[in-house]
């Protein structure tokens, strides 16, 4: 059981500058992504490209802001569960919480921030038979650590960059790799592509251009495939795994059921300290609406710092709050 | 009379990003501050101190701070009017306003934007007798242009930065340079008040020290002024101005004279849009008040940007907003 003040579930902007915040005021945070890096939209929609309201930047990279975010929040050195789900929530009897990972990881603390933006990123998966009988035991749909992967026979659908990325990186880990992809030519970046034609050509993987994988198979784990040509051919081979690779679409989830108001998959919050309607769980960022809500990174990082305000109450319930200047008092890590 | 769709008053951070938030939805803004630099408390409290809580930022001088905004307003290609006070506001018929500042420069706009942080900058005054009779004939508060003062007879007084600071760069401009200052070393920089001690053994200034000047006397514009030592002698010496820098305190001046609701020296407003309980007239950074409200920098970027979204309504009644992230439609200077 990891124990801390505040657990934040999600780590995108939002969450990690709360981190910063709770810092201020001498309060850890355990930080809690189903993704397996931190940065939220910024890192996993659109890193490279440049956002040019954040204030004081005419212009800043996404993925340089959550970089710098990060350097900004590591004096308070916050820990993290990544490629993780929160799915459960538990209140103690001394009010507290325990916060349970779709891994089973568990994070006691005093305060809950949702920082879960637009929701958790959920894998779109595909028309296959058996496939979620399979989830976990031999289907996959990212890859958390490529030596799971190692010297194992793989089979990734799709037609984007992950599914051409990892097809590379993949190419030199696992012992057979094989692409499916329903097109011919491929969504993601050129260059990919023509590495994958490449591999093909060499021998170093198996192309399957104008198919799908249709039906999945095995005893208790997955170990084989069968692909359905689009000319309704049909064929199966073996395979350790399955990686669809069809991109992600975000889902509030298990969230939704913690008795939290909500409104049009948004989490209600009043603007004095972005509190729900739950005692002890306070909800910042893309997750939250109240009126005139706009979902921007500066009006996230304005609620962190307003949230933390209370959230001190909850942490140190004996202790009186002083409010001093960055410039003034330093930062003080811990 | 200048025209514009957003007067703001006050060029601090919060107004000189509100700037961007207008320019967003272009709007036009024309910023007036009392002092002669944009940047607020920051470039004349503490340009060169580190602030650490801007988000993105693990570590930003004030006065970088301010450059960087000014860089990411540029494209918007806002107005400014620097050394005036706002003073009067008024009404017309068709709802917007004549804005009129110390020195007349009048503004006519849609929308006003009171950004004034702690108030108006106002300078300390010392207990010279008929000192405000010669204000604007002789007796300047700052040093807004130099040449003003060129081939004159000047004195200052004080013992801070400022009056280190003007002596030492006035001493090549003005005929003569008198430092007067009641003590006998300096509060000011060392370096500065070593090179104030060398121009005086040097001739190049007349350096008065343990006195103050009491009485100033002229006939329509000042001709003398009156120095007191701590021994109580007394003498007199021509002048053609006398500039007292005794520092600046901020107070909320003509703007607490509008019919704006004000609680403690602050401007209450919504949340929703930080607008006030006067239609057309929205108060954002450290100079509004409302339930959970922080003085700080990044607190007054999120309420500029909430504030646009209203101002939008009075200076495009007709059209609709559509909200679009920066880094998908860019910023369309105009
Ligand atoms: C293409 C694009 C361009 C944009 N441009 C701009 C711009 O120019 N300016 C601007 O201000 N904003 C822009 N945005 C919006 C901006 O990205 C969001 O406002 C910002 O990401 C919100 O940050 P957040 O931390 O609230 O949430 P997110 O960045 O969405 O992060 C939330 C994180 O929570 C995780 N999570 C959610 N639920 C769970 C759960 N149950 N368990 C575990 N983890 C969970 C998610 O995996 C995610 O990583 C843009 C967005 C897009 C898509
Ligand atoms: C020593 C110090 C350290 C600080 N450290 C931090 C920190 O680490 N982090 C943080 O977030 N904040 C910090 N602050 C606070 C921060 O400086 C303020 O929150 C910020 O300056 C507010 O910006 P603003 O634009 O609202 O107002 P201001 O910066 O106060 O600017 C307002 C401007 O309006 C002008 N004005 C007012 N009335 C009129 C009028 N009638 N006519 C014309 N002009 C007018 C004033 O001259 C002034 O220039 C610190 C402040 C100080 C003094």
């Amino acid at each position: 059981m990891i124990h801390t003040d505040i657990c934040i579930v999600g780590a995108g902007p939002v969450g990690l500058f709360a981190v910063f915040e709770a810092g201020l005021l001498k309060m850890r945070c355990h930080l809690i992504d189903a993704l397996p890096q931190i940065g939220g939209q910024l890192s996993e929609i659109y890193p490279q490209k440049p956002i040019y309201d954040i204030p004081g930047y005419p212009t800043v990279n996404a993925q340089e802001l959550v970089d710098n975010l990060r350097k900004q929040i590591d004096p308070f050195h916050p820990t993290f569960t990544l490629g993780e789900r929160v799915e459960k929530l538990e209140r103690q009897e001394d009010k507290s919480f325990i916060v349970t990972t779709s891994d089973q990881t568990q994070i006691h603390c005093k305060v809950v921030v949702i920082a879960g933006g637009l929701g958790c990123f959920e894998p779109r998966k595909p028309a296959v038979e058996r496939l979620e009988e399979f989830e976990g035991r031999g289907v996959a749909y990212m890859v958390k650590n490529p030596e799971t992967f190692r010297d194992k026979n793989i089979v990734l659908a799709g037609g984007g960059d992950s599914a051409l990325d990892w097809t590379i990186f993949l190419s030199d880990v696992a012992k057979k790799v094989t692409l499916v992809h329903r097109g011919e030519t491929f969504r993601g970046a050129p260059d990919s592509a023509e590495k994958v034609f490449h591999l093909a050509q060499e021998g170093k993987i198996n192309l399957i251009l104008k198919s799908n994988v249709t039906k999945i198979n095995g005893n208790g784990v997955l170990n084989e495939v069968t692909i359905t040509g689009n000319d309704s051919s049909e064929f199966t081979m073996e395979a350790d795994y399955l990686i669809p690779l069809f991109g992600l679409s975000p889902k509030l989830g298990p969230i939704a059921d913690w008795g939290l108001n909500i409104e049009k998959s948004a989490i209600q919050v009043n603007t004095f300290d972005y509190s729900t309607n739950v005692e002890g769980i306070f909800a910042i960022g893309d997750i939250n609406t109240y009126p005139g809500k706009l979902k921007l990174i500066l009006c996230g990082f304005h609620e962190a710092a307003l949230m933390c305000q209370s959230a001190f109450k909850y942490v140190y319930p004996d202790q009186k709050l002083s409010f001093k200047y960055t410039t003034v008092n330093g930062i003080n890590e811990f």
